[in-house]
């Protein structure tokens, strides 16, 4: 089917301006309060390279959670199926008890977007590459073909002051043996991770191959295989959205990935790749007006995997 | 993409035959224990009627929770969205807490798929339906256009007698108000919906019109709209497989539900709806050959959502 | 020490008086709410058959979970230490997760003065006693002697109504094994056990072999042996308040056990047994005035095991 | 009664010699598992400074969680009631909720002797002394009247580098706003603390004013006021054997408080003080036969606060 995304794109920002935005900006960590509230960007790239974007498309913001996606495959990359033995693939339930899941299930995150898994991906990344943080950034920057795509060092820092629930986290699954280096230095590489800054137009060409199979249209350059990169979708579907997953997959029925930042990223296999960003979050952690939008737009365009 | 499917089901037969079953025949009702634990069938039915089908596709087995499917479809389609209301669409984590859970969430289950969510729907058509037992049946009996499907009463009376954790799941529910009807009226109604019988011909039959955006493609009755359709799909995709619904995702990538009858019935919107049955059950109590088979059968064909 | 009660008392319920009762009545079960809430009773009896009380200590009222020590007592006297088999002696920790502990553990409850223990217990005596009802009842006239006690049909109706958490309780612990008799005739008992209505004076003359080592002082019968009232008093010091029994030892420094009729009975081996009574209750359920006036009575008399 | 309690320490050691230990040295901490597992000793001080002893009564071992009463009281010295703003006084319920509940109840632990109360405990001191560790076992001998107390730097460094649970419980709190100062120094100062060695003498020199009201009956030095000892007194009562609370209670009925190292201390009040040391530890982390030898020494000598 052929759609004028951009004249939806329009139609449905139309609609949402009017909407009260129930949402509020994320302010447990201080850097991320300063921002404009009433940012609203998206971009969409398809497999054949139109792209289409609107609002703010092109204005940095913090991905942070969206970069779990990102490291989950580069460890993927590197460590094959056998990252499955120290992280799970199941959605984690409701989130009051994280930490006794965590027990009960002997250190073993149930996926790697909890907090608990993206940090023991984070622990393995360390253990295979020889600058970790230089080589996720060249990564990121491959995947996105965009060079001007750096982390934010006062969001890294604020988020440091604040981690004390994940150093928490890092110690719990090193008493469980599940995590290999030093705790400080995971935390530290998380919390890097977390505060990489990217606009729309950047997200939604890092996440295309996605959307392809594993290899990217535009350079053939083969991310992950198929099969693979199927795993990562699925993973997306069934645990991207913290305990709103279910809710997302039924209303907007798309695999992808949130962050506090207010950005979501999502794709549709054999089709597109697409980055919606607005910072005010609903009461579960998710940008209230992008999961609207995408809502509208998977009604209006009929695109759903379902 | 056109496949011989009968041509690959012999092939994936052939290697599931050389497998060792791990898979333990459910044994907490004394009924279902008798069934011969090498049964296995399959039968697939796409959007053009095309049929492909092997083994013992058209012997009957106890469809167990694929009824929970059935009975969501009715009650969604009588009661309309204010049905989430009462129950929820969030995958439920491990399954060592689901009381806590419910506890936690004033007595709302979080998914129709779980024993709690299921009773509620029960709880909702008994107050819609006059006859509700009769109209379910004639319900199931038009979804799979055939006049030969009934329920077990052995069977039925069978779960009555060790159904001890429902009876505390509907008392429990209740105490929260979520249960409008005699509890023993719901139970009752529950155990007949677990112990209807059908094989693999009628239950892909009645699940094509999911992958067909909700209208039957062969008698173009519409049974949901679009937009109910996709949810029920998604609702499947996070909930149909108890506490390995990633692992389905991950491995096979189509929305399903399974039951411990050893049934599978899963679809692929736009293709075609598959029905797989082998009752020997691994460890989280879906089938073990059954996952195995749409695994390599997903791969093989290439067919998946994600 | 030789104290005069009465004088204490008196002083005590000056100071009380003055305080403010934060407290409310027990409104779950209609029956309750329409007691008269500045009701306030006190009467000890001590090992020498001295006697002193105070206010209202002759109107009956609805003893509650009190009923759980003396049915506990019945059973422990027919059933010996294998009691200890299907019900355990340690306190509950908090009661958001009284479900997911019982589960945990199997089946069985943690001691016999939370719900599930004490519906455990009924079934022990509905499997003793040939006529359960009528036995326990003149097993606590002989305690007390009293004839005088009856239990009120319109609160034990009232409890049956609103009991669905019992009888999600009693139904959970069917499915593990621990409930012998049929479920309603356990919460039939149960709820006639907890609708006994018995004044201050007759509570505490009832309580009076626990302060004296199993023997009534009075009549010289053996109720228990000493290592066994030593034991009950014990479970009572450990678990009778609730989600307050520390609060309860710190503060009073009495084995004791409370009921959400407001009535308190605590016992001071080798000296006293002592009934409060008071209605409203503080928010975990323990008569509000009932402590504090126990807190202050042990205080001034320095009266306490500790 | 007078009792010629050395002779009754034979008796109830003989039986116990022929009794089969069942428990287990503590292996978690390396220098803990290099104990002599046969060791046993036992010393009673009455308020009239007489002396019972028995075996190994002069050996020193590592006192380990007893510790966690001697910081309890010079914190309670220190920091007055508003102490129980930060930790509370309910027993916790079975161990594999611990996390859980410490997140339900706000990252405030529910009593001094679980890991995250006694965490806390430090906490305080470190903000009350100047010279924390220094100040702390110059209390301790003086409690013990001993100049000979030390801890053991061995045993401390291996509890550092085993402790990463407790690493994780300190970060846990702190992300509450529970814990004042750095992780690190609360850590050091709590390893240092279960680190320290006394012998059943000692022990039970330093637990007796608890059994005299808060002061000691030997030097006449008030250490706590009679409600504040009453208090300690109860909390040991409620909390001091992890999950075997109620069964302490239950079998030995004194106040008390047992270390993984083997040791318990436990006080008659207005009768004596009693030490008891043996390395083989239950499944609940209890010194078997310690707990064995205080079951059989109270019902030989009938003393118990039931």
């Amino acid at each position: 089917m052929v759609f004028d995304y951009r004249k939806i794109f329009r139609e449905i920002a139309d609609e949402i301006t009017d909407m009260n935005d129930l949402g509020h900006v994320a302010d447990y960590i201080p850097e991320l309060k300063h921002i404009d509230p009433d940012k609203f960007g998206v971009h969409l790239t398809d497999i054949t390279d139109q792209h289409y974007d609107f609002g703010d498309a092109s204005e940095k913001f913090s991905i942070q959670s969206i970069a779990k996606v990102l490291s989950l495959i580069l460890a993927f990359k590197n460590e094959g199926v056998s990252i499955w033995n120290r992280v799970g693939v199941e959605p984690s339930g409701s989130p009051f008890n994280s930490l006794v899941q965590l027990e009960y299930e002997k250190g073993i995150p149930r996926n790697p977007f909890i907090n608990a898994g993206a940090l023991v991906v984070s622990d393995i990344l360390i253990s295979y590459l020889d600058d970790p943080k230089k080589e996720f950034i060249s990564f990121v920057r491959e995947l996105a073909q965009s060079e001007d795509i750096h982390y934010n060092p006062q969001v890294a820092e604020s988020e440091k002051a604040t981690g004390d629930r994940n150093s928490a986290l890092v110690h719990f699954m090193k008493s469980f043996d599940n995590i290999e280096n030093d705790p400080n230095e995971v935390l530290d590489f998380y919390f890097y991770l977390c505060s990489v800054e990217m606009n729309c137009r950047e997200l939604s060409r890092a996440f295309l191959f996605l959307a392809n199979y594993g290899t990217d249209p535009l350079t053939d350059n083969r991310i992950l295989t198929p099969s693979k990169a199927k795993r990562v979708n699925a993973i997306m579907q069934m645990c991207g959205f913290y305990d709103e997953a279910g809710d997302f997959a039924f209303k907007v029925g798309l695999p992808g990935k949130s962050g506090v930042g207010g950005g979501i990223a999502a794709v549709l296999p054999g089709e597109y790749s697409i980055a919606v960003w607005s910072p005010r979050l609903n009461n579960r952690g998710n940008s209230y007006k992008a999961m609207k939008f995408l809502e509208k737009f998977t009604t209006k365009t009929n695109t759903s995997i379902f």
